[in-house]
């Protein structure tokens, strides 16, 4: 059994700071890396970078909306293609930072609204997947378990892992349960434990109705922009490894 | 004899036009892609690699400041590190268009207020050559003539290519003489066609003060936003042939 | 009988130009200013205004999404209350120059995308008329006819003028025909002239499928940015003129 | 005696928090407000606005330059006639969020790079002062004691309000002491105490030189984005109504 635990990262942009990219390194395996459009910038991408370096950790591409003001998360209309070039332009972007390390980029998760969309929507999904198969065949499309930018991807011979949130309730639809609704949001952390080893041992997770429901995730997604996101970044990684667990970027050749 | 020729492409912005690249592009052997920060959105870039593709044209990148409201024409103060990567970023995400076409970046030209600072401003200088040799060391650089990013480019160990323009004046020190000077741009087409031999042959121009100056230019560039630029780019590629120059990349390897 | 003609003018942005605003001036009675956002710049603005108050023309504010790059015709997903804040801000900012020449804002027109959103959608065409009555309740707001935001807008309490388009064909149900439908753009000036002169005494036009349409319409909007703008602008004032039309600002008082 | 203390606000972007608006907005008279070009944005400045009008807190412009990502720090090279014109954009821009709350702009305070540059270059203060002149020549403008702008601010009929720092060291020239120098920034309270009495009885500090100095200072600077911020607002609040001094707007009339 292997499981990767991902974190959005690289989020500050100029003189404005987000997220405690140092804090949570330690217990993540695989990143999220901002490239400049909806968060982050040049500098930070260097730094963030070099910190992934120095910990180890596995590189991926979080391209989003060209929207800084709404920091990615507002779907945006887009002429065919322009999703296909966004995503390409950004990857494009964060690699230059990687090749002064020798770092490869393991993987390509859209950020936000694009990734929401790219969940339900046929074409976005499909430009986003011929923009990473541009940049290189051989790179991993993380996308929700159960989404239509997952399906595709596997039909288009990307490699794709799916990803799962620990502290999120689900509906049996396998969506994440809204968070206006009670339970949405799972604070208390030995549930989250739980839910980390079922889904570890069995791709399985509980549903708000009752049921159960199979994500086969590959990857746990921290939120690094909630309050303690380091504990529960920490609380995951523990949970993992005394489950006998191997903790690993999702890109690792067995 | 060989020699090259250059024009700056790619700097159209979303619904905004700019340049005349369909019709310049048969002349010409090396382009400078604007990369989205002073000038140019991933679909411009997108497409003005397809151009360069289908004419076996070389490509370059054409980092500037983030200004896309001035153009990248106005210098901008920057903290140490910055413009390395912004020079990082921009090559980058260019080199994402490329990979779709099976082409490798020729070169790098910095455009603007940059190009002109770092000819002149050591650290400017420096970090536009760190940034080229930590994306890949195999990049040629082009430069004024006589500059400091020339001088200094050959001593960090990169390929530099001298720049010459064909249709301005210089003055003994090795610089244009300033567009407001009498005589400084060169509209006689003849004249230009003297002056691109004289390059050609010898290396050397003749200044406006009356003496000669060798400027070991390896390229020519032709301004793509002036009235006239593929006549001129026709008249500058004629000349060359004419006399027997072969007309050809920058970095073709004899 | 008076009519007023509009044009979206100040569309040009740094290096950037767009439009034949000195062209087509002396043929309209009012302007739409772009602020900033999806086009225009400071710069831009203040010569537009001061272009205006040489032809005695008046000036209106077209304010858009914050999306330079899509300019402004992407529909992009908003939270409650920011496109009131977007058009309070961009009114504002028109207004800062218009003071050095003592005229007066006459009129909002919203842009592109958020135009065509605020024609169908309820919550658009609110915070539109909210934030145009929070800055000046006076203020004039042009919206499509038989729009939403025509009809929220007098609800509202402001002074609502209705635009047409005398150059495209209309649909039985009030909505323009798409560009891709035949007959869609009317390019015969004669036919032009018909319609500009059927819609100043009527108020009606005929409709694609044969019957006709009460726009009751008080301006004619000519797009800047198609060929032969300016030559249609002078086709639909004289029309007017040789009717005995008063063609006037929409906000002249009788 | 008479004093007003002034911070700049409204520096959040976005999902970008800065600063401690609420928590130092009961201590200061007069407020600078971003206006979305090097940080704020419309959302930001709507909400800023409010804040202001509920404390009774008179609000200030603070235009900077285009540079969301150098957050205005940075100098910008520009053509004659643009800084002008950013002025009057952001200054208008601003403006319209006043209107709701029937509220007057009491002044305009350029930020960052373009204070400091203001403050020794002929031009920039000019165009600023023309640009505050434009908009409404009844304008406070907020200028370093001895500096360019305020002189020029005079000779062209402004009311110029020159504003001290009272936790930074100055130099005999009238210059604050660089950071990097000891005793540049002040922490002490009790000192901070004394020189604000200092000024507020004198308008008089002493130097890192051992002499003294006049600023003739009629605000006082706190820094709202220095960590405990809303102590040392405080600090000086108490220790001028201690001393018996008002602490009003500067724009108050006596």
């Amino acid at each position: 059994m292997r499981m990767d635990i991902n974190c959005d990262m690289g989020e500050s942009f100029g003189a404005y700071r987000m997220g405690e990219d140092e804090l949570i390194m330690p217990f993540v395996t695989s990143i999220n890396i901002a490239c400049g459009w909806h968060a982050g910038d040049p500098g930070v991408m260097a730094k963030t970078v070099r910190l992934a370096a120095r910990y180890g950790v596995a590189v991926g591409a979080h391209p989003g909306y060209p929207d800084l003001l709404g920091f990615g998360r507002r779907t945006m209309e887009t002429l065919p293609g322009e999703i296909k070039n966004y995503v390409i332009y950004q990857i494009g972007a964060l690699c230059g930072f990687l090749r002064e390390y020798g770092m490869r980029l393991q993987h390509v998760k859209p950020h936000g609204a694009l990734y929401n969309l790219a969940a339900r929507d046929e074409r976005t999904a499909g430009e986003i997947i011929s923009g990473v198969k541009a940049y290189d065949p051989d790179l991993i499309l993380v996308a929700p378990a159960g989404s239509f930018c997952a399906e595709m991807g596997v039909l288009a011979g990307l490699t794709v892992v799916r990803e799962a949130f620990c502290d999120r309730a689900y509906l049996g639809n396998g969506h994440l349960a809204p968070r206006t609704v009670k339970g949405a949001v799972i604070h208390d952390p030995e549930k989250v434990r739980q839910r980390v080893l079922s889904l570890a041992r069995s791709g399985r997770l509980p549903t708000l109705e009752g049921g159960q429901i199979d994500l086969a995730a590959g990857t746990l997604c921290i939120h690094g922009d909630t309050a303690g996101a380091s504990r529960l970044a920490q609380t995951v990684r523990q949970a993992l490894e005394e489950a006998g667990v191997e903790v690993a970027p999702m890109g690792k050749r067995s």
